[in-house]
């Protein structure tokens, strides 16, 4: 079956995360208007994943296509090695300003190598300060930090990379709280305890370099969000036992789930957090690795010392996507976005009850402009996955969705209004409704 | 001292691979006009390093401004998940039409992650094909692969990752000729011929999924050009043992050493290989991993059979990237790069002997639009980098260079004419002469 499917694409692209057997095409996008996609056959489809978490105001915003097309006139790219660019240096003051705490900012290209980045440094900082013995890093189960080798091997899914697993870097790891709650097992708050009881226990020995996790919630772990206080108590452990703090907020950061620094929301102080997706507003890729002082200190000396960071791509710092991530962050602020994030957040939440007792569905976790809709039905067997029957039904009811297992999230464009917000959930619940689903 | 440098920065950019200690400030570029960048004193620099190796056209260059523009009005940015968009399936027939014997275009965003995708590729093609034992990647000495975890366990150069060695995975590494020859050592002859040997012995054990190097010469390593016939034999030997062949043409490839792809001037075929740097022209941030129909079918099957590819950033396919990049590509016909290539080559090439003869420079390697001075003079202990030592240098002489360890890389845009290469190495020759290096 996989191979008539694969005869009859003529496209060449390989895409991402996908059994490309069970597609026989992709939809094309030609335009993006508003919170919408437009395909060739004209079909419109509401942005209910933002664009892959993404996009903040939509596609095509004036403001922000204008700042890409200045820039684009004047300066299109120029190297941060020996050198430096405007919007680059303007971009991390806003970002110092912006992120609580922070005293330098480190860029590159997208989430994974945010992250590797900041494993590199929270390495480096010890064998830089003479304790190269204390080089492991420590993460969450179900945590996910992107797909690269350093980044699979904190943010280790088993049935994501098991084929690598001989090649990963051993991560110790706790299990955390968020969850659904199993009939008969420990409740979310026993596994809390037990998670900061080991994180206690375990990081006594002086081994473990860093702590990494995301920050607020799992998202690609099935959006598993953290009791209140946990990231508070977690940020303790790890100031007591000299283990520095690695805050992913990739996906969680910059307003989605209602805060800028989601870590000032959650309580406690991380040594360094990374930052992408929304940073350009969705339209470039470009992400940022910041760090405290303490750590950024520490990598100072002679050059023969060989403190510094060996870590560098071509395109960090590139002024187009600077360009484009200023513009953003000045909206954010004159646009009031995380008033907007908070109306949607109400908005979304207020039909956490209405879902959660419909047919199929067996929990529904929410914060912030992030749903997690967990199905209790999953794909017939043998047949196309549960996010290819849950998309075909999503764009039937005009809506975009990405299913991750058996997860639909809902992750819209952070300034999506009411009205398109209702629109998409109502959408959705029909998609799911509807769905060739197992039973 | 570097305590005063640090304080007089008002910067709060963390610069990539660069001993923050020894800047006191970085000369800001505020505007790029064809192959110089423009600084904020106005300082006029010819870009000696293709802005890190990725200018094609020079700065500003209208044609590609506009199909940047153009599209930034349409289409910012909409993800390969479930989707596609018209730019990156454009892009992709067209590298299958340029490169040969690939199948399909997997995009990523930098070089590091294109390399990742390629060993990940190559590692899980033997899972796939039920061979989970075939899984180790071996490489060349001094290759150069990136600086995320995989491509530091690959690329490993102890000087740049012993803090990391901890966390990254054995690769298998042979001794490859193409360096300078020291003086009572083996000849580069006898390297060759006992690397090939090497490999041949090696590999008939089974374990090892791929082979990756560099295609042509390794740049990072310091301009080490391969003898002619080497890649071809090594590709051979590949071939014979089952062993994937994955080469990094991310730097050499798209024209820097005179082709397309490089591995149709060296001989030999690979089974997957890595483009970016250049892809876009050098204005945006992008990179395509190509594969052969025997590795893509390998993924090809039943959702549930897990057969595919677990890798995917967000912006994977960016429509402004891969806009760039078609018009890029275009005009590499339109305006017959290669014949440029060719002719900017042989007047680089022109200037080796005078450069191997001035004192301070033990070797001059050359290929293409690539060429290494290496110095025999370094900095003087305990003061800046011979990299800061020469880029002052180079700058007070109107170049803007970037030194590796000890040798001066001359990689100018692909496109850059005689008299600016004439400009760029007499330049680059006085900046060499009058650098406060060791004696």
């Amino acid at each position: 079956m996989e191979q008539a499917g694969e005869q009859a694409l003529s496209s060449v692209v390989w895409h991402p995360n996908t059994q490309m057997g069970e597609w026989d095409e992709f939809g094309e996008i030609v335009q993006g208007r508003g919170m919408h996609l437009i395909d060739k056959k004209g079909r419109k489809l509401l942005d209910g994943v933002a664009s892959m978490w993404c996009n903040v105001w939509g596609h095509s915003r004036p403001e922000l296509v204008r700042a890409i097309t200045r820039q684009a006139a004047r300066l299109q790219h120029s190297p941060l090695f020996n050198l430096t660019n405007g919007p680059a240096e303007e971009l991390a003051r806003m970002l110092i300003e912006t992120i609580p705490g922070m005293h330098r900012v480190f860029y590159s290209d997208n989430g994974s190598t945010a992250m590797e980045v900041a494993f590199k440094m929270a390495i480096q900082y010890w064998s830089n300060e003479g304790d190269s013995g204390r080089n492991r890093i420590a993460a969450l189960s179900n945590g996910y930090h992107g797909d690269t080798f350093g980044a699979m091997s904190v943010g280790y899914m088993p049935g994501f990379f098991g084929a690598f697993k001989g090649q990963l870097f051993p991560a110790v790891r706790f299990d955390a709280p968020g969850g659904r709650e199993a009939p008969g097992g420990p409740t979310d708050k026993e596994i809390e305890e037990e998670c900061l009881g080991n994180m206690e226990e375990r990081f006594a020995d002086g081994t473990i370099a860093a702590l990494a996790m995301e920050s607020g919630a799992q998202v690609a772990g099935g959006v598993r969000i953290y009791p209140r206080g946990f990231q508070r108590r977690v940020s303790r452990i790890c100031k007591r036992h000299g283990v520095l703090l690695i805050l992913d907020e990739v996906a969680t950061g910059l307003g989605r789930l209602g805060s800028m620094a989601e870590y000032e929301a959650q309580g406690g102080r991380p040594d360094i957090a990374a930052y992408g997706k929304m940073l350009t507003g969705g339209y470039l890729t470009m992400s940022a690795t910041l760090a405290t002082k303490k750590v950024y200190d520490s990598f100072l000396g002679g050059y023969d010392e060989n403190r510094h960071l060996f870590h560098g791509h071509t395109y960090t710092g590139n002024p187009l996507a600077a360009a484009a991530a200023i513009e953003n962050l000045r909206m954010y602020k004159r646009r009031n976005l995380l008033d907007k994030v908070a109306k949607g957040a109400r908005v979304l939440g207020g039909y956490t009850e209405e879902i959660s007792g419909m047919g199929r569905v067996s929990d529904v976790r929410h914060a912030g402009m992030l749903m997690g809709i967990e199905l209790s039905r999953g794909a017939p067997k043998g047949g196309p996955s549960t996010n290819k029957i849950i998309f075909e039904a999503g764009r039937r009811n005009g809506v975009y969705l990405r299913t991750l297992g058996d997860v639909v999230m809902l992750v819209p464009p952070l300034a999506m209004g009411p009205a398109d917000l209702r629109r998409l959930v109502e959408g959705t619940v029909r998609a799911v409704r509807e769905a060739p689903l197992d039973g």
